[in-house]
């Protein structure tokens, strides 16, 4: 009998996911960082439909300040939908959690989930609660509704050989604090969507080894790599800024043809926040691979 | 410190939906048993938006057929959407579970998934997966989309005084099996939102003792119920019929001048569903109270 470690995460869901009924329309289905919902020709506006999930032990520690907690359940679903150029509306919220937990501790992680809707104008429309055995990790559950205009929308799946490959922000040693208190870069891909309409775009959040082939994978394409290239945070290597994960920095393609102004401009709207060229699309077969980033059931 | 056991789940839910921004129509927010989303005026379509958790060691058993987890696991979302005149349509699907878990029984969840959503016409639009730490309880969270026709939507909250107090099948035992392969009254719920109205309808989850009050709350009512009128489930008593819980039939409040007709009308519409009527709303204040049901942190 094989577990889920034997098989992995991607070979999961892969399984998993031929067993349900679908949509139709392939943009609305798994396998990008949310869903989209395409109400009809007539509307300007896609919905987008995410969900995420915190575990305890597994995220984050049992020291862990709950207020951060629920920043970065919450911040971690804002960033799915920066990823394809929208924002987030309506959150659902599920806690399971042992019956000994202290009410304080809860009281604290909505503050945070209540922080990141104020920051990026969200609102909690339900939940759940329920108990979990005692001594078994608590769960945080946020499931969310968000929107995209049309023309804004950026699938992972859509670069292209000879696209160049970029990134925002430094890549690497999230653990040591970004991955509690980081900034969901919903402005700058809301500003790439609507000037600059990159080919491809999702956000780092498995590690860049992990997620620029998942993206390849979906494209149709191969990669290549510039490993000295790599905007590295502050102590880290190139193999911490490969596989360390959960950067929620914004990894996209775009024609080579609009890189140059693009990174003329880049400074100028956002002076805080790196963007560096990290490679560029191969056609499918050729380019290299990369190993490492996190997955869930791995050994 | 206080921990959950001792306030209780509807302490907890009122202390925290008061820490984070809320949409302010109130048709939209917590409390009722989907959150319901309003396009405008100029749509007849309004959007549900629901989400529900299932835990094991509390809601399923090591034993219990993970195909039968995964029915349930959807069809408790199906039967909130039923709970307001609507049906589904996309769902999240989260789990979260031990690396030592085989891979067939995930494929039997979803096989159970798949049950449910192929029997209501929903789809699957995307899903997220996470370890747990070894010995943890595995979660199953469900998130999904729903509509209900503007004209067919009722609330929990809009119950009067002198409403009739009505439930659909029978009630108590459902730890014997029906908890696990319960059919969601969508049928029954759509020919009485078209046909008759009610005036407040809620799906039995926790438990009659539970959850009328809730109703009533919501309402700014009181109530009385026949205890010898309600419709027992086989070998179950009073008691087990008010608080045993997951009965997923739905109890509903309508103006006592249809009563008559409904009755005879009911029997040739669904044959095999017993509809009884058990008692009455009153003013606030006036009427009783019930004790017992299903709280998830009571000791």
């Amino acid at each position: 009998m094989s577990t889920l470690r034997d098989i992995g995460e991607d070979a999961l869901i892969d399984r998993l996911i031929q067993l349900v009924p679908r949509d139709p329309n392939p943009a609305a289905g798994p396998g990008d960082d949310c869903a989209v919902v395409d109400p009809g020709p007539d509307s300007e506006i896609l919905q987008l439909l995410k969900t995420d999930a915190l575990v305890g032990r597994v995220h984050f520690l049992p020291d862990t300040p709950a207020r951060s907690v629920g920043w970065k359940a919450a911040a971690r679903v804002v960033s799915d939908f920066a990823a394809m150029g929208g924002k987030p509306e309506r959150f659902l919220v599920t806690v399971a959690l042992p019956a000994e937990t202290e009410v304080s501790w809860v009281e604290d992680l909505y503050r945070g989930i209540g922080d990141c809707l104020k920051a990026f104008n969200a609102v909690l429309a339900g939940g759940e609660t329920s108990s979990v055995p005692a001594g078994s990790a608590p769960v945080i559950s946020i499931a969310a509704t968000g929107s995209v205009l049309r023309e804004k929308l950026v699938l992972r799946s859509t670069a292209k050989p000879g696209d160049v490959l970029l990134v925002t922000g430094t890549l690497g040693g999230s653990i040591r604090g970004k991955h509690l208190d980081f900034t969901p870069r919903v402005k700058e891909t809301d500003w790439l969507a609507a000037t600059w309409k990159p080919s491809a775009m999702m956000d780092l959040s498995d590690g860049l080894a992990k997620d620029l082939p998942r993206m390849a994978a979906a494209s149709g394409c191969g990669f290549v790599v510039d490993k000295a290239a790599l905007p590295l945070s502050p102590g880290v290597n190139v193999s911490q800024a490969l596989g360390d994960g959960e950067d929620f920095e914004i990894l996209f393609t775009m024609a080579p043809e609009k890189i140059a102004d693009l990174l003329v401009t880049w400074p100028a709207a956002f002076p805080e926040l790196p963007l560096t060229v990290i490679g560029r699309m191969v056609e499918a077969g050729k380019g290299e691979s990369l190993t490492g980033g996190w997955d869930h059931f791995a050994p």
